[in-house]
């Protein structure tokens, strides 16, 4: 045996492929990035502005308890600094997350088809992952507690607004199943795609309580996934957890300045909330224009259902890819049906609109 | 119990308190920033504007196989890309060394005294840290090899150059020791400081090696520390076990800019190896005219030996501290007879030539 048991039994895969690994398989660049959910408005101008000033003072390593930062989330969210840790985009905090509360066997609770880099993350530290399904497109937050009560879970995760299908809950729902919520579990409350939703689709919640964790992100509504930094609200003795484990000067010094201004700017904000609703919205109108239906959503992409199965919808996938339209969609069924389409600049999504028709036709449709 | 059983019986320690939040604690910012070993010289202008322009395009994710990067990487060292895993930093890289290495129980052999960072990765995974000593301020390599032998370890880290002496081995000493790698064990070989070291100490080893796993940086000698960006090379199938565990998506996308434009710049590489040798040869000269001696160094820091104990030198830290001055000093006896002083610009080094004899004063020297 070369490596320790838990990663010598895993297999050698990644949650996702990266767009620019695909331009390479394809010999070509997309015309239309809209398959990570990135947002290709961009950042506000005062972050990429503070980003490159601070590119000269890239020498120094960055403040290992992003002070800053997390002192000006915690005014934004009216909680206590020690309710906040910054850490390296969600992605990374997921990773510890599961690291400071699963040991080998231990059970965590997710939804089939949510969202696979937390998977990667449990199978990494030797969890034993328990998938229900979706309930009407929605992950079914009864059904996640209830199934961690039976099974001694030590971890739900629960997206809202939900990846990848756009859907959601009302906040008064979620804050009602609190007490559900089994002793000696945490509920990681992914809230990546906060930003976008009606304000009533986000629960309250007591900081202190140590039930939840919330996870958000400068990677979407901030544009700025490329900087890999969010944060996670929590209570301080939780919080604290991660001093153990964390790499303590992992985030980088640019996204560090560039969040802090991102955070700020409250108009810019709102400028890409309105954007991305129209661009909702067209997309919305380009799925009627041919004959599909798009599932409402809280986020900054949609998910249009191709109307028939899995294998349909990838047909789909691929033609689009071919043409130069980069898309992703759901990996299983029934959620397999949709395709999910960012939301982005007018000429991302005139390429999408030029390249559907036939995709829908290469893929079989009458 | 509130976390899983590892992380449950950590303590909540850093491996380092950085600047920023000594200078929280003491009120007032540094004068001279030179305890860290980050390079005050700065990255290559090339690297800065070529950050400065990706900014703008943060909203991407990154490469998540950082494939420019390590194929530029790969013509550097002259060995094929699947030997070079890029990660964020060292210390990222080795977490998930120990990881893919350690089960709880496994032994790890370090020097007491050695980088701190990994001993705390090393008790993250639960693995048995064994420490041996120093041998006239060089770390044994053929001692930790015994041991590694005798404990049938699983990992030995050894870092030549040195840190925190400065002090280094030939390569040719460090070749001819690989044999001695018992069956079942990696050689960490931590080259941090690689690129200010002679030729001579850089031992020629195959890439394609299984025994040895060699760790470099773009945090130092390039210039990069906050950009959080960093290398492994090794054999193709250890390499591709990180894909197992790995944050694929984690290297913020402008330190990948920065990077590739900082190893294309040669020049800029060579300007900093002079200004570095000009600022040892300071450091020295420094440390004489206190009556101190400074160890030979083949990094961008110098040890100077205080003459005295740990209590001592940690007295002149504290008491160049207070003159604004940061410095940092070796953990363990007899190493921390020393204060380790990082190479910066000249006003830095002004600003510390001028605290040292109050410091040596206040700490009671006659």
């Amino acid at each position: 045996m070369w490596f320790a048991p838990i990663p010598e039994n895993l297999p050698a895969t990644v949650p996702f492929v990266g767009p620019e690994a695909q331009e390479r398989r394809r010999g070509a660049p997309y015309t239309a990035r809209i398959g990570a959910n990135e947002n290709g408005f961009g950042p506000s101008p005062r972050a990429i502005e503070a980003m490159a000033r601070e590119a000269a003072e890239i020498w120094k390593y960055g403040d290992s308890d992003n002070h800053e930062l997390r002192h000006a989330l915690a005014t934004h969210h009216g909680c206590d600094p020690d309710c906040i840790m910054v850490g390296e985009g969600i992605d990374a905090l997921l990773g510890l997350t599961v690291r400071l509360m699963v040991a080998p066997g231990d059970v965590v609770i997710t939804s089939d088809g949510a969202y696979p880099t937390f998977n990667y993350h449990v199978a990494g530290f030797g969890g034993d992952l328990v998938k229900l399904p979706y309930r009407d497109d929605r992950e079914d937050l009864a059904a996640l507690l209830d199934q961690a009560a039976e099974r001694q879970a030590r971890l739900v995760y629960f997206a809202n607004p939900d990846n990848p299908m756009g859907s959601w809950h009302e906040g008064s729902e979620i804050a009602a199943r609190l007490d559900q919520i089994p002793q000696g579990c945490l509920l990681i409350l992914d809230e990546a795609y906060a930003e976008f939703a009606p304000d009533s689709a986000l629960p309250v919640i007591d900081p202190a309580d140590r039930r939840v964790i919330r996870m958000r992100t400068f990677s979407k509504a901030y544009g700025m996934a490329g900087a890999r930094i969010g944060y996670a609200i929590g209570a301080p003795d939780l919080i604290a957890g991660f001093d153990r484990i964390r790499n303590h000067f992992g985030v980088n010094r640019i996204a560090q300045a560039g969040a802090l201004a991102a955070l700020k700017d409250a108009a810019w904000l709102e400028h890409i909330r309105q954007r991305v609703d129209a661009a909702r919205a067209r997309i919305g109108r380009i799925a009627a224009g041919n004959g599909l239906s798009a599932l409402p959503s809280a986020t900054n992409f949609v998910a249009i259902d191709c109307g028939r199965d899995g294998a349909f919808a990838r047909a789909v996938l691929a033609d689009l890819d071919r043409a130069g339209v980069f898309v992703r969609m759901p990996g299983v069924a029934p959620l397999d049906r949709c395709i999910r389409v960012s939301c982005a600049p007018e000429a991302e999504l005139d390429a999408f609109a030029a390249a559907l028709p036939q995709a829908l036709k290469a893929a079989g449709r009458a």
